[in-house]
């Protein structure tokens, strides 16, 4: 098995192509792993979520980790592996601007996102739509590749 | 999209089916997510790990999540979510009980196994041929299913 490292470009390429990550977030010494779809832009994740636990996490503490990949068995795989900064565009005026973006972006790159916005009922209760809009800000982005030859 | 809360019958389905998930581990504020492979059996995930920054962040710290899923699009996926605790199964006299065990139990449920032994390159430099055994022991779990009717 050869492993290989992918250069910024590849692993760039590799997040715009998935959409889909897992992100990890920690409170105290627990980690939480949740997938996730997001559109990339300029250094950034953007995408949003209903309030909940990795929401709470995260505003308490801001880094996170989003791996995002495309195995296709245990010898023939890409992984990229960001460390990044939550960033939260929050409902106020200061940010309508931000929000708009993100709101466009969405829009237009994310074939998944309206569905955010659809009844969704969670064990027999609806549950609330109110959506947190983020970001998550790339600090360090690794990919590798591995090969069976 | 109506979510629905799976049994715990019906995580574990899930977890022996797919073998492939992330394995999220935290070194102070920062998480760590990772693709794995794993073997489930009697409470825990076993696996093993060639040396590298995982096994160093889960011997300082051994909580860790898993998360396994299947996701089809945005509105229909089944996710499982564990919190769990990290041991070795270390290369000592008393162990090797243990590790004959995780080694049979790779063997008989795991085709992916193997290469792991295989000679590896990375960015050229032959990787260490060590591996470290370790298991995740499951303190909680929980899964969801999403469908779009």
């Amino acid at each position: 098995m050869l492993i290989q490292e992918l250069t910024r470009q590849e692993s760039l390429e590799l997040i715009a192509r998935t959409h889909l990550g897992r992100l990890g977030c920690a409170r105290g010494a627990q980690p939480y792993v949740v997938p996730f779809y997001f559109a990339y832009h300029d250094n950034c994740l953007y995408t949003f979520s209903t309030l909940g636990r990795k929401i709470e996490w995260m505003r308490v503490n801001p880094l996170v980790c989003v791996e995002a990949d495309e195995v296709v068995n245990s010898q023939q795989w890409t992984s990229v592996i960001i460390f990044g900064r939550y960033e939260e565009l929050p409902d106020v005026p200061e940010w309508q601007g931000e929000r708009a973006f993100a709101h466009q972006l969405l829009a237009q790159k994310a074939a998944w996102w309206e569905p955010g916005y659809a009844k969704t009922i969670v064990n027999g209760t609806e549950r609330s739509l109110v959506a947190v809009y983020y970001r998550i800000h790339i600090v360090e982005m690794t990919g590798h590749r591995a090969t069976s030859h």
